[in-house]
C-alpha cells in the first residue's frame, strides 16, 4: 500500500535526500522527460545530486531540455518516478531493472497509476504531470528558470495536443501562463513540436493519404500502410503514432481506422471514433482492448482479409448504436 | 482622427446607447464573428437592441454561436466595428456601404488599424480582440454566459491558432481559463475548429501531398494545386488557406512554396519561411508582397514555368543569405 502526499509533503520528502534519482517511462514522451528534466533541473539549482534515467533513448529532438541522464555516477538515497502509472512502464533497458531495485517516491497524473511506490503524489484531474510538477518545484524554493519552464512547457503542451484535448482544464492554461511569463519559448517550442513533420514522415502521410477510402457511407474512413511501406519510408515508429487522428479527423466520419503491417506480417488496427460511437466495444470483438474514443486490436491476415474483418465489426456496432438512438427516441 | 478610449471609456459610450449594431470584417473569420457575436449578446441580455453585420455570409459551421445577424430591423443609435482595421475591409454586399454610414466606434488589436473610427479601443498586445471584448463585457457588468463564452473562445482559440501561434502570450491563456470556468464547450469546439476537415478538403490535401517535390537540396518544398483539381474537389476557397503550412511544416525545410492555379489561370504562389528567411523579398522580386515570414505573388504563365520563376528567386534569396551568414561569421 502507497501512502498519498501532499505536494508540501513531496516536497519535504525530496528535500530531506542530498542524492535523487529520477525515473522516466520506456518509450518517453514529452510530459514523462519534461517534468523530470524540470524537477532534476530545480534539485541541481539548489545543490542536490540528481539524474534522470530512461530505459529509452531520449528522442533527439528533445535535446533543448538538456536533460541530465544518470551514468551511475552516485548512489541514490531517493528514488523518485515521473509521469509512471506502472512498474511495468519502466522498461528493461539501461540497466532499469538492476538500479531501480526500489520506488521511494512516484509523481503522476494517470488514473491507473497502481500505487506501487512507498509514497506517492497523484492528481488525476492534472492534464500532464507537469502541471502537479510546476508546483512542486514551487514548494521547494528553486526558482522556474527559463530551461526549467522549456522543460514543463514541453511537458504540458505535448501531453495536451497543445491545449487541444479534452483533459484541458482552466488550470492547464494557467499553468501555460505561468511558464509563458518564467521565460518558456512558446514560440519555438510548438513550431518544434507541434508544426514540424520529418521528411519521412511526410512521406507515409502522402502514402496513407493515397490509400484513403470511405466505408458504410461515409461514416467511416481507413487508411492503411505496409511494412514495406514503413520499412523503406524509414520513418521512426513513435512518428506514426498521430497517423490515426487523420481519418478521424474528417467531417461526417464516425469511426476512423489505421491499419500498420507489423514485421511479422499481421496489421495493427487503431480505431478512432467520435463521441457516443464505443471504439473498445469494436477492438473487443476482435480480442483488442482500449478506451471509449481510441482502441486498436491486432489481427493476422493479408490487407484485404483484414479489411474485411474489421469493416464488419464496425458495420455491426454502428448498427447496434443507430438501433439504440432510435429506440431510445422512441421510448421518450 | 480618432479618440483613443479605454476599455472602461468603451463599455460607458456602448452602454449610453440603446440601439446599437456591430459589424464584423468581410470574409469573417473566427475573432471578428466571434468577438461580434458575443458583445451582441451580451448588449441583448442588458435590454439593449444590438445585431451584428457582416458583407459575407457567416460560415455554416460558426452557426452554434447563434449569431443575431442586423435585418434592418432598427436605426442604431450606435455603430461598433469589431477586429476591422481599415474601411476597405468592410466589403460591399448585404448593403453595407448604404447601412454602415459612418463608424462611431472600432475594438480591435491590429497593430495597423488606421484609426477611421471616431473613437477606438486598440490593444495591439492582444493576440485576438477576444482578448479585449472580455473586458469590455465584464465593464458593461453583464455575465459571461456559455454562449458567450463559446464565442469568445472560438475568436481567441482561431485567431492563435490553438495557442499555437507566436501572438500567445500570458495574457490569452488566462482568457482561455476564464472562459473554460465560464462554461465554453472546449472539448467539442477544438474538435470541429481544429481536428476536423471536410472530405472535399481532405481530397486536395491528398492531390497536393501526392506532388510534393523538394529543390534546392531539400531546403524547399513545393505543393501545387491545379483550378482543375480545385473544382472537381468541390473545396471551398477559405479552406485552402491553411494548406499553405503543410510544405513549410517539413523539417530541414525553410521556404515553403503552395501554388493555386486561379481561374483565370494564373497561379497564386504562397511563400512561407523559417525564421531568418524573408518572404516578403521574395515576393516582391516577382511583384508581389507579404510579411517576413508569410508572404504571395501572382503569377501567369504554365506551371513549369511558374516553378522555374518562383523557385529561381528562391535561390537568389537563400543564397544571399547564405553569403550574408558567411560574412557576419567571418567579421565576428
Amino acid at each position: 500500500m502507497t501512502e498519498h502526499l501532499t505536494i508540501q509533503q513531496m516536497a519535504e520528502r525530496i528535500a530531506a535526500k542530498e542524492s535523487i534519482l529520477l525515473v522516466c517511462h520506456k518509450n518517453p514522451d514529452g510530459d514523462t522527460i519534461g517534468s523530470a528534466s524540470a524537477l532534476c533541473h530545480a534539485l541541481r539549482s539548489l545543490g542536490k545530486q540528481c539524474a534522470v534515467l530512461c530505459s529509452d533513448d531520449i528522442p533527439a529532438m528533445y535535446g533543448y531540455m538538456q536533460t541530465p541522464l544518470f551514468r551511475g555516477e552516485f548512489t541514490p538515497a531517493l528514488i523518485v518516478a515521473v509521469d509512471v502509472a506502472s512498474v511495468q512502464l519502466f522498461g528493461e533497458k539501461n540497466n532499469v531493472p538492476t538500479i531501480v531495485n526500489r520506488i521511494d517516491c512516484c509523481i503522476d497524473h494517470h488514473a491507473g497509476n497502481l500505487g506501487y511506490a512507498n509514497f506517492t503524489l497523484l492528481d488525476a484531474t492534472a492534464a500532464a504531470t507537469a502541471e502537479i510538477m510546476i508546483e512542486v518545484i514551487e514548494a521547494l524554493g528553486a526558482a522556474l528558470t527559463p530551461c526549467i519552464a522549456d522543460c514543463l512547457y514541453t511537458a504540458l503542451s505535448t501531453d495536451t495536443g497543445c491545449f487541444k484535448f479534452a483533459s484541458t482544464t482552466a488550470r492547464t492554461y494557467r499553468t501555460a501562463a505561468a511558464l509563458y511569463e518564467a521565460g518558456a519559448r512558446i514560440e519555438d517550442l510548438n513550431i518544434l513540436l507541434f508544426q514540424t513533420k520529418s521528411k519521412p514522415r511526410m512521406e507515409v502521410e502522402r502514402i496513407a493519404l493515397s490509400h484513403l477510402s470511405y466505408h458504410l457511407g461515409g461514416r467511416c474512413a481507413l487508411v492503411f500502410l505496409t511494412r514495406d511501406q514503413i520499412a523503406n519510408s524509414g520513418v521512426q515508429a513513435a512518428e506514426l503514432e498521430d497517423l490515426t487522428s487523420l481519418p478521424i479527423g474528417i467531417a461526417g466520419v464516425q469511426v476512423g481506422l489505421t491499419l500498420r503491417q507489423q514485421p511479422s506480417g499481421s496489421y495493427r488496427i487503431s480505431i478512432r471514433t467520435v463521441k457516443g460511437v464505443d471504439a473498445c466495444a469494436i477492438a473487443k470483438r476482435l480480442g483488442g482492448g482500449g478506451h471509449n474514443r481510441a482502441a486498436g486490436c491486432e489481427l493476422e491476415g493479408d490487407l484485404e482479409n483484414t479489411k474485411y474483418a474489421i469493416l464488419g465489426e464496425v458495420e455491426a456496432v454502428l448498427a447496434l448504436q443507430t438501433a439504440e438512438a432510435a429506440q431510445a427516441t422512441e421510448e421518450n
